[in-house]
């Protein structure tokens, strides 16, 4: 996009209360409130998702290892977090109502998910990297680290948008 | 495998007592318990297994959706599951001591789950059916529909056994 | 849809003509005629795609397996086309024309493979069948086996349409 | 691994002569010669191959777009070379041909390829990185970039190895 043509950034401070508006809409979803996902970091086409462990996300007692199914659930939310933040970017001359309605109708095609590494640890990081945003599909690759920095998972999803 | 040397099967209680036992430890897996996941059905190599909606599963409020993480985690859980039961039958010389080892070794290589319909109903069903039991790998399909028989999602899973 | 607003349906003839139109199309694919691959049977939302196996569609020549490349080829074709069928029976009130104009949009978006058995034979049949038409998003699955049916491959894909 | 129990690395000499080996052996494979893959570049878990633009790997002329199933062989090829590479390194101490055992084995278990852009120009390089090597399983993620540096696909494999 051209410097002319491209829309008008907002000041940091309405960035700042954008970003914040994401990130609570994002921490009352009800199962992320369930699981205790939290969004920790965040810039266009980029997103960081934490969840602490707890014994209810256990997969595994007997080695404490978390659930494969609350990796996929974390590297599906950082994907589609990611790609907020790329339309937050990409449509950035418009207001949050806009943006509401655009990102009500995100939603996950499909999913992979390669478990690499025990996930053990006290907490976890997901990763969520928009790959490409076009203008009915988006693709994004995601990863799971834990408290060390070891590469627990790594993902990869396709999502509509519009 | 010919008839002579096919190990011999369990008795019918036996194999009742075997299910039932599996069924318990799956409702024990914290997070299981934490969605309420319960196997409701089981044979050699397939299961079925059952969460009931509730407010903590929601990814949509307004449209009251289960979020793409549960449907993933049963996917997952399904097809994990019907390994199980296709080993039991594998091995059905072995008593639940010695199953109970290699159960703890099955592990998700990696999941691909594709959604295909929103994910409305008061309650969900997953399916697991293995393709192919082998010596190292296992491969899997898995499906989740709602109460109305709709298919949700779809899923494939490749899993390390020993 | 209900009957008062289905499209008319071609007549026999129409349907025949446009289904070998459809094979020709397939069959004139650079890669498709490089590979030997041709569709043996189609409906709508339904496609079978069979390749003869060749020295040069060899992947390890010790075993006279079948390349997981043509394996791939053939079940990215398999969907697609199933695709292209179901669109046909959609939009059966269009010509040919118009009905090129939607088929040159389909796009693969992803493809999953799974490879379960050794890829051995004289000749390899892929299924493809179309599990959701949406009006932007297909999803399809696909399976490849060989002549004595063993199933060698399954996959998974999503495309885009319009 | 500790320097005390790390295998004796090959000298310079051997190291070139095995890569050129597997260079040999990779360009040998029957799809390989068909399609006109080779390896471009090697080191330990890394791997680039190079096919040049044809119109026999076309599939569709119009835009002159590389089929999508040459991108899946490119990326399956890519990531199993990359576990070639990756072996040869883990076991440094063995010949040509006790590796040479090791390769045969290997083995694609899935496969993912998501398709980002119009696979368009004269050359395409895929590139192969192992996430993981463990005993019995390898990850990979994989690219394929055209002549531009344009990412036109990434994918991710599990393989069996031994």
């Amino acid at each position: 996009m051209s410097a002319a043509t491209r829309p008008p950034h907002r000041s940091p401070e309405a960035q700042i209360a954008l970003e914040n508006a994401f990130a609570d809409m994002f921490a009352n979803v009800p199962l992320h409130q369930l699981l205790g996902m939290q969004v920790v970091a965040q810039s266009p086409g980029k997103s960081q998702i934490r969840v602490d462990m707890q014994p209810g996300l256990l997969g595994n007692t007997l080695h404490q290892r978390l659930h494969g199914g609350v990796t996929a659930t974390m590297l599906d939310a950082a994907g589609g977090f990611a790609i907020c933040t790329a339309i937050a970017e990409k449509y950035s001359d418009e207001d949050f109502e806009q943006l509401g309605h655009r990102l009500a109708r995100i939603g996950t095609i499909d999913l992979r998910i390669d478990y690499l590494h025990q996930a053990q640890g006290p907490c976890f990081i997901a990763t969520g990297n928009v790959l490409r945003l076009g203008g009915r599909i988006a693709s994004t690759q995601m990863t799971l680290t834990n408290h060390t920095g070891q590469l627990v998972a790594t993902g990869a999803g396709a999502y509509v948008v519009s």
